[in-house]
């Protein structure tokens, strides 16, 4: 007996195994069974553990768009999912597949209560308004995953029983394929979750230590947007100088580039009157101090190199070791201009705020001199465009 | 022609996808290769990308503890693995399977170069060592992931045509659950490291912001290791009570307690003398500051209640809301008692430290007043034994 959509399903299926996402995977499952194996349309009822309801993907076959209404999702209720929920129904029918003809024949059987009569009339009844003849469950473990509906084959026929088995087969594997998407992406977000935790506590961390300094408030923020909004024009500029990995670093470095001002006394950080010679070196002494405290996190090491460096300058004037002009990393020149503009354009003890064009035109002048001239550039550039 | 192992071999592969330890999923397979299809011995040689070399895993079979010195790992460039890297040696064989039997034919066909043959060849000898009769490649895109090696048959008859065929879908199904697994795991290892990052960035930060309480020194580490040991004693005595997701709370929590400090100025945290009542209230704003800072992040909620609560007592007596008995979370209580042993066995500016002893008596008398019972009776039950 010639299957001969067979293999292509098999195929399709086998390469299933690796899409980790539960939409694009159920969508591409019902359209090849559509497609390969000839059939007007097919669905899925997949079971939301969140929701606790069996929601309904449909094929792009003949049954779209005309969906009866409250079927965009069934549930654990509803006739056709206790039917096929509840074990002792499903023995009455070959390998778990329910076929109109099928179920018409049970109907008519003597050893069906009046309760399992009653309850399959009312599963076919929604069946029927999904246009479906066959229906294929899928359990993991002992619960039902989900459902597969099946609409009539285009050409007409009645389906053939090594067919309905290759089905069920098939059901199962991609049951199984569903279920390892769901785990998967469980898994993404609970990444996605922990990423968040870790940014969102430095930030709050950082504010709180920030609030210790009170000529800088809301410093932090902007200089972190800064830093970002230069480095993704860089990267616009040259793909190949800043990854994904930079920007993460950066944006740690910048949140954090000031950490080392906690171990500065709070009156210094706050001192209203001329600071002497002494009390400016303990305050130079912050980007070590920030490299310090972060030190033992290898995880941090690019991020460390932007905040031990963020006072340097090209001409080598600056700390806290006197590097020149590319002896300085990326990271750090990034994160300089950055914190110099915003230092410029907000009120400080000792002087109060430029207007915003006066500290671009600052920082223009002492491109090369204490800002690196690639990332002047890039920082003119969104400055022009009013990006900045 | 039956092969009535396929079945059985077919069903093992199916639940496979779920198994994602890339370890235990190899193991798997050429245990069932080995039980199932009736082979002396199987292996996998499976491609390590971090030490770019193809480690081999081997089936309890005959071949066990007789692996030829070196044969743990082969090298990319080991004549095995390359002869089928190169994709021109590949298509001299059906369906990529390398049999010794096809091989001598192969070497006796005049459109092999020599140095195919020579290749070919050393690939052989190689097979042989490891006593293997048939080879099948699995590709992953255009790259070799792994390669299975299978012995004789048990019953020393001949592979079947259909037999490879088997083998090589089977093969190709395993090389995309291998994928799979390595995947999992992957994004397991990220999620670690994320969680590492935290705790260890959290760390750093509350240890720069203790640094500025003179008094405190190592405070924080030691209250989130008595806190820790209280709750697992607990959790020994009831499961119920307590379960990973507090366990993690509480460790935040511990790290986290006293960070509501940064917001009391130094010159009150590191006065010498004694503190008037207006200093005494505002150091004890500290509860309430840190909860305020760490608000905004949902994620640490039950921390949260953990720092803001950490100074109640069941008499009423505690701050900042006065709460009484059961009304004061576990968690708090649980910080409330580790903070108070170490406080009261540290030197304060203030009084010097009590002895370890005379804390403990302490405690047990100030139960039910300062202390919630349930927390001092594990507390007690760790000093006795010496765990604490």
């Amino acid at each position: 007996m010639p299957i001969d959509f067979k293999k292509e399903l098999e195929n399709a299926a086998r390469s299933m195994i690796l899409v980790h996402d539960p939409d694009v995977l159920i969508k591409t499952i019902i359209r090849a069974l559509v497609d390969k194996a000839g059939i007007e349309h097919a669905s899925v009822l997949l079971y939301d553990p969140k929701r606790q309801t069996y929601v309904l993907s449909l094929s792009g076959g003949s049954l779209e768009n005309k969906v009866p209404i409250g079927f965009a999702s069934l549930d654990k209720d509803d006739p056709l999912i206790r039917f096929f929920r509840e074990r002792n129904n499903r023995i009455l029918f070959k390998k778990d597949i329910l076929t109109l003809d099928s179920a018409e024949k049970a109907l008519k059987n003597q050893v069906l209560t009046s309760r399992a009569k009653s309850l399959l009339n009312d599963a076919l009844y929604q069946a029927r308004l999904l246009e479906t003849v066959v229906c294929i469950p899928s359990y993991f473990r002992e619960d039902l995953l989900c459902l597969f509906l099946l609409g009539k084959k285009t050409n007409g026929k009645a389906f053939l029983c090594a067919e309905l088995d290759f089905f069920s087969a098939l059901a199962s594997n991609m049951a199984m394929a569903i279920r390892n998407a769901q785990l998967f992406k469980d898994l993404e977000i609970e990444l996605n979750k922990k990423h968040q935790l870790f940014m969102r506590t430095t930030i709050a961390l950082v504010a709180a230590i920030e609030a210790k300094d009170n000529y800088t408030h809301g410093h932090t923020t902007r200089v972190t947007n800064f830093s970002l909004q230069i480095a993704k024009r860089l990267k616009n500029k040259n793909k190949k100088m800043i990854n994904e990995k930079f920007l993460e670093s950066l944006h740690i470095a910048s949140l954090l580039h000031d950490v080392g001002k906690i171990g500065i006394p709070e009156n210094i950080l706050n001192k209203r009157s001329a600071l002497t010679v002494g009390e400016r070196n303990r305050i130079k002494e912050h980007p070590l101090i920030g490299a310090t405290i972060l030190k033992p996190i290898k995880e941090l090491e690019e991020s460390i190199v932007g905040i031990k460096y963020h006072h340097e300058r090209p001409d080598g004037s600056g700390y806290p070791e006197g590097l020149k002009g590319e002896e300085i990393p990326l990271i750090a020149s990034i994160i300089s201009v950055a914190d110099s503009f915003d230092a410029m354009t907000t009120d400080r003890p000792y002087r109060p705020a430029l207007y915003r064009d006066e500290a671009v035109k600052e920082i223009a002048k002492l491109s090369n001199l204490q800002f690196s001239p690639l990332v002047t550039e890039a920082f003119m550039e969104l400055c022009l465009e009013g990006t900045l």
